[in-house]
């Protein structure tokens, strides 16, 4: 049966399609454009692809998330139901709420600069920048020359003419090396007769060396401009996708952003997202959310805040975790999650960023931090770099707090690496109240024993909107504290702050629009339950003891910082001194600009990646027991944490 | 003062835009995207583009093509008239007849077989095709693999496996030499997770040298698949684009055809292109006329006829001459025309097909056939390239009659060449009853001296449409053997086949729709007296003498062949025993076909291209006395033709 079904979405568009009776609402809603959160994929397990039935006949086996009133109103899971004769569906604008999750806005720059800088310094210290004067670490760099001008007795091509005049420059330089081969693009070929007769044919070339050992003009521009040559760094998280926009010769900062993967209404995670990817469509749905809908607003927006213009950026290196390298460059992912756990590459070779459908330079490349295997990708093989832990005589751990987590344990002679599914609660995903760690967010917070009244650390100083992970660390921490939830995370004081709801689900009310329930308590501990238990089992394979670890290198989009004491009462982080832990940020967009702005840094990150020895933990009889046993506050040993 | 303008085009769409008062209707027709032939690029001199004003008042300053009785009817040049209130133009389905003329159509495939067959044998001998067993002269070959299962023991992805497995393969073709860097296509990586599970790892790749001596897998295919894997090479005229489609490893023909360009409605002549590209928007409207309207059009036909998908295309080869290879490409050609007339590039470097806008394999490459200079282009390179010329011991005179006439003289010591200005006469071009060589055309004519009726030999045998070049050549031959036209080309003969129109000029009737005017003559003579003009200096200049040249080869779209005795009769080619002349046909587009399937070839081409050294025929005094002694039949010296 073929039925008609009219979408009006709230406060905007209608759209009517034809539906057949064994489709669902959501995937006919897919169909016609119109967005609707499902961060379960449409497996029915999250409830949030409510739509409202206000004509016509729709039922729904699944009724779990509906309560029996709202199920009368006409309130649907858009995933569940089907319709049964033509039908009127009212889409609430809330449905399409991961438009504003994907929002972008500006990396914390005091922070993040002072990190760039202390990257650079390394850099430096590497021999990766800068340290042997003359060279060009980033590959590019800016030629001048005068030619001689052409006449009726010197009719050279002004390709030609160019080409004769780089060659006798790099021969001048180092005139024992033979003369490589130089080549012009097609972009600086068309600008080319301009240029050249703009300034009696002088000119400055932007000149890139080649993997093969030859040249490419990139660029070129009249005699004595000094244009700015720029690249750009950017990590693909499973929920939030940073970027930064940097000159390419100094790595001096140009812009940051961040804004939500738009994948997410497409699952929360990456499983979800493969599962996604393997419906008809849903590859090429996949690949287009995250590069039209996420990467290119943030680089349209970093290079008119940085008024650079698009032609103008060499280079862009990416930092991602292996299933979003494969949706980024639209590769079939689903063999990741089907044994052998194979993905379709590490490393994604020489690649344009056209090739990617990313408009910037024609010929600019696209370099991709390469993968460690399925489950640990270019986003730790960049973030292991640039926590340095590689250099270190003694043992570091080193942990990415992020959709997954993802641990590595070593020093400079090995580096172990495991990897464990928290979920998004750390980057304010799956939490009712949660959010990323922009302005608004709540990231650190008391709560007084006695009245219960929280005292809050909102970034930006305004109004509270949310908590970003550190903020969640902190709560779940303090309620913990004031014995206001237990060990399995329930509440269990009363008072003004506590509420419950008809069917019985608590929540403390942080402030007049901000609550946090026990749906949101109990997601939690099972993030911080992955993550403790990953690493107790990890280190137990090796055969280290907690004290062994040195240092502890913290990295996520989780905040500003974090609270290592309460951290550590509630089970999630290893008792170790305080002075131990590091918060260290984005490292993954940290390492993605290392690659950007250096060639020797690229080629390092490499390396790492290849060093890297993979552990299975599920391989790991053990590993379950640990999990169960960490999804309490603190633990279920709980001498470990005291 | 903005006047609104509708176009109404005969049979086909109405447009109405705002036109400001020095706006020609010419300009308003291109912005509104409506097409009208303007051979002479709007500058009044060809009287094509006539539209009728049916409302409204446009007066025009050139009124010389337009009759009074058509004026006071509303007939205008476009060109030559501007809005003076609002207006209602029709305009003529003819005024947009270039669209037939750009109409694809089938080379002569019984004689271009014959070359193809002819060339691959010289290129054999020359070692360029399999002459060493197994090499690739094309450079792409197939390459079967069976690599070893992924495994949880082995989970390598499947990027690195493969090119695991083609390392291995080529390290044990060739033991010695290092292990070459092998990439893979991101075409290819795309596919790769689903063939590599569609026959348990076994699989058949495509695999391309590159320049640096590398290799990329440019596709990949089941085990056991046999792909086809093809080649386009083109040749651009400026007044047809001819293709043909071939298996790039053996050079078999899988399709041919060719059509008009696009361009020509901006302007017959090169130089009126030019132009026409100095005009906001023109190059891209010019690079666009003969991309999007011509060549794009030319390969989808080919590739549906041969059965190919255009993805299955991996290399391009063209020639043209040295505005057209500016003009595909986009870059600015003006400096072709103004001293000291030099072009943006001889040669182009390594470009993909996707940069010019062609969409075939995305990482087609795109092989251009490089220039000697401003007014010998590619397809000069090209062209003596396949007449095999620069081989012989002996003197040949290699003629190309295109739009431009050009000259190479020499041996396999040297090589002189010269260009001419020959207009489009022998393709057909600027004559009223002129056509391509294609069905319907006349091809060779007699006349009966006494009754003045003609015999005609027409292309397919059907009914005769128009004159191709041979046909011209011949028809104008004879027109003079029998008095009918005198030594300017006027008719000096009456009877029914000759009449005048009411200003005087005369035609002669071929048949009931046909008939070659005065005007056309004229044109004829001019590109007739051009082309000899040329051959005389050049040889004056070199100081040999017209018996010197051993064997003439005449290239050219002009038709199946040529009349060396009328054309002789006629005074376009010296007077030398028939046996030493050759018609080779389109060499420009041979030399192309060469080029996509030997990569010795290619180089070879470019040697050539280096080697010819280039006379300026202006920069010869004589030259203007030589070329107006020569635009009468046979010549001001009869002497030299008989």
């Amino acid at each position: 049966m073929i039925s008609k079904v009219l979408f009006k979405v709230e406060d905007s568009v209608e759209m009517e399609l034809e539906v057949s009776a064994n489709e669902s609402l959501l995937d006919a809603a897919k169909k016609a454009g119109i967005a609707i959160d499902a961060p379960c994929s449409g497996n029915g397990t999250c409830g949030k692809c409510r739509v409202k039935v206000i004509g016509g006949k729709a039922e729904s086996g699944n009724q779990r998330f509906i309560s029996p009133d709202d199920y009368a109103d006409g309130w649907r899971l858009a995933c569940a139901s089907q319709a049964e004769s033509d039908l009127t569906v009212l889409v609430p604008a809330s449905a399409g709420a991961y438009k504003n999750r994907i929002k972008i806005t500006e990396l914390q720059t005091g922070r993040d600069k002072a990190v760039f800088e202390r990257l650079r310094g390394e850099l430096r210290d590497m021999g990766y920048l800068g340290s042997v004067p003359g060279t060009q670490d980033s590959g590019i760099e800016l030629l001048p020359l005068a030619l001689e001008q052409a006449s009726l007795d010197d009719p050279l091509g002004d390709r030609e003419r160019l080409l004769r005049g780089i060659a006798e420059k790099l021969r001048s330089r180092s005139p024992e090396t033979p003369a490589p081969a130089v080549d012009l693009s097609l972009y600086a070929l068309r600008k080319l007769p301009w240029i050249l007769r703009e300034s009696s044919f002088a000119c400055t070339c932007v000149l890139r060396e080649e993997s093969s050992g030859g040249y490419l003009v990139l660029d070129i521009f009249p005699a004595g401009a000094a244009p700015l040559m720029t690249g750009l760094a950017i990590d693909i998280g499973t929920t939030t996708v940073a970027g930064v926009l940097m000159n390419i010769q100094t790595g001096e900062v140009l812009a940051t952003g961040s804004g939500g993967n738009g994948q997410i209404r497409y699952g929360a995670d990456v499983i979800n997202r493969i599962i996604e990817s393997t419906r008809p469509g849903g590859l090429e749905r996949l690949r287009k959310a995250i590069s039209e809908d996420s990467i290119i607003p943030l680089v349209r927006e970093l290079s008119s805040r940085a008024g650079i213009p698009l032609e103008q950026i060499y280079r862009v290196a990416v930092a991602a975790n292996t299933t979003m390298t494969h949706l980024f460059l639209g590769v079939y992912p689903d063999n990741l999650r089907l044994e052998p756990y194979v993905p379709a590459f590490f490393q994604a070779g020489q690649l344009r960023c056209v090739d990617s459908g990313l408009e910037l330079h024609p010929n600019a490349e696209l370099l991709l931090s390469p993968a460690v295997g399925s489950y640990v990708g270019g986003d730790i093989s960049a973030g292991v770099f640039s926590s340095m832990i590689f250099k270190k005589r003694t043992y570091s751990l080193f942990i990415d707090l992020g959709t997954n987590g993802e641990l590595v344990f070593g020093n400079d002679e090995f580096l172990m690496t495991c990897a464990c599914s928290a979920g998004p609660a750390f980057e304010g995903g799956d939490i009712s109240c949660g959010m990323r760690a922009t302005d608004g967010a709540v990231e650190a917070c008391r709560i007084d024993e006695a009245t219960m009244e929280p005292t809050l650390t909102v970034i930006g100083n305004g109004k509270p909107v949310g908590l970003c992970g550190s903020g969640l660390i902190d709560m779940i921490g303090e309620l913990f504290r004031c014995g206001i939830i237990n060990a399995r995370g329930k509440l269990v004081r009363e008072g003004k702050r506590i509420r419950r709801d008809e069917y019985g689900m608590g929540s403390y009310t942080i402030t007049q629009n901000l609550s946090i329930t026990e749906g949101d308590i109990d997601n939690f501990i099972r993030a911080k339950g992955a993550i403790f238990s990953a690493i107790r089992t990890m280190l137990t394979m090796l055969d280290f003891s907690m004290e062994a670890i040195e240092d502890v290198y913290i990295a996520g989009g989780i905040g500003s910082g974090i609270n290592v004491e309460g951290a550590i009462r509630i089970g999630m982080l290893p008792k170790l001194p305080a002075e131990r832990y590091h918060y260290i940020g984005n490292t993954s967009l940290y390492g993605a600009y290392a690659m950007a702005i250096s060639c020797g840094a690229a080629r390092r990150i490499a390396e790492i990646a290849q060093g890297l020895t993979y552990l299975e933990l599920s391989a790991h009889s053990s590993y379950m027991d640990e999990f169960i046993a960490a999804c309490f506050l603190p633990h279920t040993n709980g001498a470990l944490f005291t």
